[in-house]
């Protein structure tokens, strides 16, 4: 079965397998787990941050960057189609009591202008602003990449009204990997960073966040509240630090298959491409081919391939590393079977 | 002075005091307070609902909507412009752990195809839907009417889906009054109203909130949390009766003076009216007049007239029942001098 | 009737009936009460605070010092029998999210040594200690008074934790009273101080807190948020003005009439006096009578007189501004009357 | 180093390892980890519940239950040394918004009348009690084994009363081995269980939580909120199965390690034993040797033993799976030096 769904599926490799098998653990809730104080170094190093901290999810990083940085009553700017405003089931205004106020973006990015117009002013019937929150690649529109210029323009003026900007970069590697420029180049224009050691990198388990060190003594406590305190995080952490070393550098393949995959669909009778493909991530609307997501998704999967719904008509498929050029090549002969 | 800035202003009238004066009271926390208990019944009959509960304002009333019917990690919908969500300063994710989601409507009303797509599936990643609320009038639409069809389809709608529809009636009577339909039948398309006995009612403090006796039940001790128990709050029962028994015939005055104003302003140079004036509140526009929102409004207050900003470039005039023909006339020229 | 059951049953007497009446009063959410602004810097002066802001309930001032002062996950230190632990329904940790670590006080006196112990460490599984509450008098220690020196003494060791101390002073004037001892003597080893116009000061509804003016500009917001914000106030501050300039004067009337109680309920048969009254309340324990609480409460009021049940077996009395000498001696017959 | 500081340094063994290094693992928060899947069948089996969740710590479980459990502002009753009071950070208040109500054991063993007479009335001031916890073993009383009757007695009177029952049981395994009773028996008196992975058992990360079918759909969107949705989680379920099937075995030995440690320690100079060893936990109080607590465990590190502080006084020895009995002997033979 080629699993298109996401790259949240993809499985440890061999060399994860083994890395996890050997690796040097402790307990790190007494900070005594080398594997995972490598790991983190490595990730404040890559981010150019002060510090760093092994989370149990991108969710988890989110929340975190909220409960560190925001006071219950505040408000958090976020693009409109956020992960964290649409698939984090409310867990934000939930546990650190902060309200969110979207606004629309453009293949993900919002607009500074608008950023600066939604800040709140000095008022008792209004929130602060709290916290202001990038998503890059953004997931929604499609793996699409925030141009590290619109981050600039953003960080820039919130410095100007003092508010802090969290990046929740689960998938920043694949911006930074097609966009050719450094992780630590798009971390420059924020606060705190959130990125995903699952997904693309292919580890297991986990995320790291990174920030000041004041963030990430406060993220410390709160990860224990929220229970992501582990104990040997050794074994999850060996193959995080694979993911950050080796795998980063394969991104590219699923890029090249994403782009390859929209290539073949193009063209195809009824299927509209809705993103232009940046990273890993493909969205087809299939209003025209008259059948329904669950139908479409249904029929696939009897060729052989699993893909996702991602909203009315809408179909996402996902490279990753567990698909090869040759797996795009059997899913698109399925498409075209579906759409025949 | 002549202040048009808001409804709030309004001051109690002399048969008010009197009220206040005479009026026999005991301890509300004891359910005691005579006055109290003849007001929560007038108001509970008038809606047609249950049981009704006086609160000391529209926001307690409305927190008490989200504390009742939601669970914290649940969404709720509401209008972009609403009350709730512009002006509460992140109350109801402060206090009852919600998240909003917000729903751009025509004139205050949203379109319950967007209402209806808005709500959540069942998924583990999405908060449930908790709450519909609709503002009616809708202050930052200008005071524009929720039409009964629109709370209709609605609430239609939101049985089907199992989901409790909360009413922000703060200015409920300008609606009935204006659109000559009984509150009632307003308040027959919600599980929960709120609606305000000062702004236009001109009691000098409160609110009341009614619903089923399971909804007022658990407000009840809601209310003790946020502070809103008094001792012998029929000092302001009775001027609540007052208002709602005598002042509510006289809204009109306050529309039919606004709908004067918007006249007398509509061919002014430089001023573009914003909104149609259904009720009490009319906005303009004054970017053509090349003043900024701070020195209109101090310009104006040299003519003696008060009136408030409300967003970029826009004015909001208010009229309430301080307010006669007459000062309309003193207000509308005063415009005319800061605009020549 | 005469009613013991609480001093929150006082009724407005006619100056205060009068003030109302005639309050010059203007819109509080805008700062444009001069009733309230006058009532808000008496009660500063006279607790020695920076500024004062007036709030609906004792409730509602106990909470907004949780919110003000605290963190969501810290921990707030008070005696076991705190009306906030015990009668503020959760509130504290619904709204600030704060976990409450209570000790056993001696007549509702802490220890300093215990509240230093209770003190917690920096650890990662340790909540932050962020607040410490001392409520003078104490309700459930039979309006006992906390000494001085002991608020003293607390409030140097928690200059060295740097922990700010709120005190629940809902009947802080019957202390001062009792004690000959200027609130401000109290209130100069507090960071925030509640009391209430209410109770005993016989004012309808309302209560004051007072601290720095950064503790009073944050606390506004959170009235706003608890909806507290009130619009023509002045009609509740003008009784609360007479509260504090004349009826404080006769506090030392109820005192004297519970002593009076207590002198003739003490040779009673069956009736065991649970608390040394300082002030205006008297617990008796009747266990002896055979008695349950509902059929001694029950048997009183057939005689003329409500009391109230306070814990097994416990009934409480309370003096207040409606109770004179001779209503004592009616009390008195009463008691015997059920026990003989 | 002989590492007696707790079990939660235990790390995994090769057959631990090598389960990782197999594991079948797929994407946990879709429901498609094998691994994890079975693991969660044999703790529900194991516990006699309908169903059971892989979480990633026990604090994460406890939270779960306070927020599946609980509304917030209700009231949660636990014993005073409570884990869950002492050391999870206040989280239950900060994220489920309720109050702890607190009562003084027996040896960790709350009496069923102090439960009972703790439960809160049908008040409008008083919060509503949601919750009983329990914990088994209790660490603070020195792994004490909460007996079973009390459970029982316990749960029998939360039925009358309606309300949830939670077994903080991350060390339940220590309590049944110990006591020669299946977890079975001590699950049948109540609602929910979280136990610990890690720990005795020596599973590197992980605890599991078991109910209803309905606690764990809720627990399920929960676990997501707090960040604890994993992905392929098989690799840490791979060695839980193991901790499960084949440590449990081994937990006696702990057990009469401790009690051989114990033997040891009592007749030595200055050292007071504080607790009755039940299971693997060890109390001493060092007053007598005139050492402080930082001192005593700088000395025992220097003779190679590592243990820890557990309040003014009092040393804290832990036995666990990576403890034999010969490290016993040196571990007392380093007590003896430090005394001596």
């Amino acid at each position: 079965m080629i699993d298109l769904r996401s790259d949240t599926v993809t499985k440890p490799n061999e060399q994860m397998r083994k890395a996890m098998y050997e690796a040097e653990v402790g307990d790190d809730v007494y900070g005594e787990d080398p594997t995972v104080n490598r790991l983190e170094q490595i990730a404040a190093e890559t981010l150019g941050k002060e510090a760093a901290l092994f989370v149990t999810s991108g969710t988890q990083g989110n929340q975190m960057a909220g409960l560190v940085h925001c006071q219950p009553g505040q408000e958090v700017i976020m693009e409109s189609q956020a992960h964290l405003f649409l698939y984090e089931a409310a867990a934000l205004s939930a546990f650190a009591g902060v309200q969110i106020k979207t606004i629309d973006g453009n293949r993900g990015a919002m607009n500074p202008n608008d950023v600066e117009a939604a800040i709140r002013g000095d008022d008792i019937h209004q929130p602060e602003t709290g916290l202001i929150c990038i998503e890059n690649t953004h997931n929604k529109a499609g793996g699409a990449i925030v141009p590290l210029e619109n981050m600039e323009q953003i960080y820039q003026l919130s410095r100007k009204h003092q508010i802090p900007v969290h990046l929740d970069g689960a998938r920043l590697f694949n911006a930074s990997v097609a966009a050719q420029i450094p992780v630590k180049e798009f971390a420059k224009y924020t606060d705190s960073v959130q990125f995903c050691l699952s997904k693309g990198l292919g580890a297991p388990v986990g995320s790291m966040i990174a920030g000041s060190s004041e963030f990430i003594r406060k993220a410390r406590k709160w990860r224990k509240r929220l229970g992501g305190g582990l104990r040997q995080a050794g074994v999850l952490a060996a193959p995080g630090i694979i993911a950050l070393e080796e795998n980063v550098k394969h991104l590219d393949e699923d890029h090249e298959n994403a782009k390859y995959l929209a290539d073949g669909l193009q063209n195809m009778d009824g299927i509209v491409l809705v993103n232009q493909v940046d990273t890993n991530i493909l969205l087809i609307d299939i209003t025209e081919t008259k059948h329904s997501n669950e139908n479409f998704i249904h029929l696939l999967k009897e060729h052989g391939v699993l893909a996702g719904a991602f909203g009315p008509n809408v179909i996402r498929f996902v490279t990753n590393n567990g698909i090869t050029k040759k797996d795009i090549d059997v899913a698109l002969t399925a498409v075209r079977k579906v759409v025949s």
